[in-house]
């Protein structure tokens, strides 16, 4: 599978009062880490929208483990890659490292959404195209 | 001006490293503030975009002064009025109050905004409906 | 067991820009109900320092699902109760319900946590006190 | 003066639903901005506390412009600097660009903080020491 990694600085107003990164956050990490995944394989957002109609990729479930706290100023690096892909359906596993330590880790289950056709207000599932399988299927 | 006061809780992941509210917090408090205020004056903003076409009600400059520290636990209290309406702006006054301290103060400028004609994406200012000064005018 | 019951306003700045709560703010929405329980039962984060020595109850696993979308301007209840004590760690049940569609669920497993008597920047699992035990698992 | 420039994407969950970014992240981008300041001129927050004994620079006051809004994928360039060293104050300049345009503008005051001699939990103001004024008043 396609494979990306990065960076990130945690910052002070990524912090709690006991001094480490306030869990909420890391999921917005990922979350942004996701995007720049799909990015990477050349199907960011507004690409994903005007070739396949799509609305996004909304989280269903969640599944993550905090292992070592992390602090301001810490340097993370964060790696994300799509574990399985299904019809409409497909996980994310992402690994947050800080230095050797595997800090964070969590799979995300998203579903391939455009909008209802009796409602485009709601969302509907639609199977996740071939392209898209393909490049981010990609070791 | 009608004022709109309400009592919110000091959260955790409101706070920073230090023990205190991360500042940018405050000004997420006083947004929802302002979507009470309006909706206390009967426009809420499903409303507003049903009813006059706006999209919104932006923030252009915000001005605000932190006074006294508030901390997890605390229970402090939001006054919200709006000080003053011009043609296609206007601006809100937030007051947060720690007990009887005045902790933190924001004077916020705000457009009344429209979808562009000519590009639906970008907005344009537009006059502030008479209903609507009437509505949050009164004493 | 006990359970903590209390109504919410989804804020606009929760809110991504497909109009649902962006995920991670669910999980801090759970972090607060959390806060707002062991208050409930005698055992705000003040007294548990003061009283039992611990830093916090920091979280370790989290297992989220999210079935219907929420939007800027809903009312949601939470209900947050404690599902099972181990020796030194626990699990809080959250039901998110819009109207009365469950929305969002999780179960937060969560340390109780001194100060590690070699380093008191780390964290040491202590075990759950009696009184806090028997505080939360009434009825 | 000496100015930190750094590049930042806008992010998904930094945005809300008219699709631009929630104002108050700006003020998270620029509060972190300012850190990243202190610490190209040596002064990183754990120097400073080591080194000064303060506890860090918390705001008192805000001011901050809004012109171009900015949207989930744009990259902006972050301008910072001390404007101007007073006492125990400062004030810090901050300019967002997205492509050419000055999108974003704040002038945000901090006081160097203590520890309260009183009282530790309470801050108490300090003159800024002469070799942080250097390191950050190079040209």
């Amino acid at each position: 599978m396609l494979t990306h990694s990065h960076v990130r600085s945690i910052e002070w107003g990524d912090c709690d009062p006991a001094g480490i990164v306030f869990h909420p956050r890391y999921l917005a990490y990922f979350d942004h880490a996701t995007c720049l995944l799909f990015a990477r394989a050349g199907f960011d957002l507004t690409t994903l929208q005007a070739r396949f109609g799509v609305l996004g990729y909304p989280v269903v479930d969640l599944h993550s483990r905090f292992t070592t706290p992390c602090r301001f100023g810490d340097e993370v690096r964060i790696e994300t890659r799509v574990a399985e892909f299904r019809n409409s359906s497909f996980d994310v596993h992402h690994r947050l490292y800080r230095g050797a330590d595997l800090a964070v880790e969590a799979t995300v289950t998203r579903v391939w959404a455009g909008p209802h056709p009796d409602d485009p207000q709601r969302l509907q599932a639609r199977p996740v195209p071939e392209a898209v399988r393909v490049a981010l299927g990609t070791e």
